[in-house]
């Protein structure tokens, strides 16, 4: 599947941590950097996310915003 | 400022692509990768966003997926 | 790729606008209903978007509200 | 209310699973497909949601993705 | 309609700039604050945004973000 | 840190709800209109985040819908 989300990123699953409905899975990505992904634990569960798999972060370029110090 | 988004990765502005209203903006992480930023010509410019200008990409997590292949 | 975004939903693209730096795309769905999306022009490029194209659409389920009468 | 959001869809609520902050609500299409939203348990009380019940899916149409096989 | 989001602010519009496929409208809130909104010049065209009207301002508890100085 | 999101509101920390995950907080702005915002537990703790607390609410434009009545 090929879907218009401009940022696609490969990394690795770091932790996934369930509460009541929704996951909170961290990434980390080849340079050292780290990413959170809030999804729901059903999503997680289909996709079998553990700690090492290796995963594509996916976000919508509407929803990045940018900051300068 | 301390924001709460969790995901706060330093890059540097690769190009800025101004539209009418929105402006797209591509931003290069220290591993190489590229991150595509949509904001408002008006945040745009008031933040001086220019190609070399270093920049903090910041995403809540509930904005970021999760794919695998 | 299978991605986390819960909502996916086959349809036919009924119209491409192209401005600036956004396109809007108006989607059919199997049910006659119709979805519009706003994604970026390089996005609908890239994708070959055109009228009568079968695509899938993608919502994750924190974007999705509900109302009632 | 008319509200801006592009996407109004009717559907019925097939199921409501709260946990303890947000609520998970999965809503069926006329056409059969299904559609996931991800509330707060506070509006989902508010709104008196249950299984049946006739509800609006709302989106933004900047929060609707399109993906192609 | 009831719509689940959270947050419901009444105000007035401000102005309205119109882009190739989004608008960009400002909103004063009776505190004198003001609201930025991008929405589709199709909604902004179908709701008759213009400057004094007044509307209410819809958000989605999980798009708010917090930050401290 | 200065950040493109173009809302950003000064309020005070009415209610902390934390959730497993999430964290449901309620702002009150100065004109007496409330605000609430859903962010991980994890920035909540961070930001040390307690009633009365003085906050910034932040909002991406993109995510700020209209409605008429």
């Amino acid at each position: 599947m090929d879907v218009s989300a401009r940022n696609q990123i490969k990394g690795t699953v770091k932790s996934v941590n369930k509460g009541s409905v929704m996951a909170e899975v961290e990434v980390t990505l080849p340079g050292g950097a780290e990413l959170v992904s809030v999804i729901t634990i059903a999503s997680a569960e289909r996709m079998q996310l553990a700690v090492g798999k290796e995963v594509i972060v996916v976000i919508k370029s509407t929803d990045v915003m940018l900051a300068t110090d």
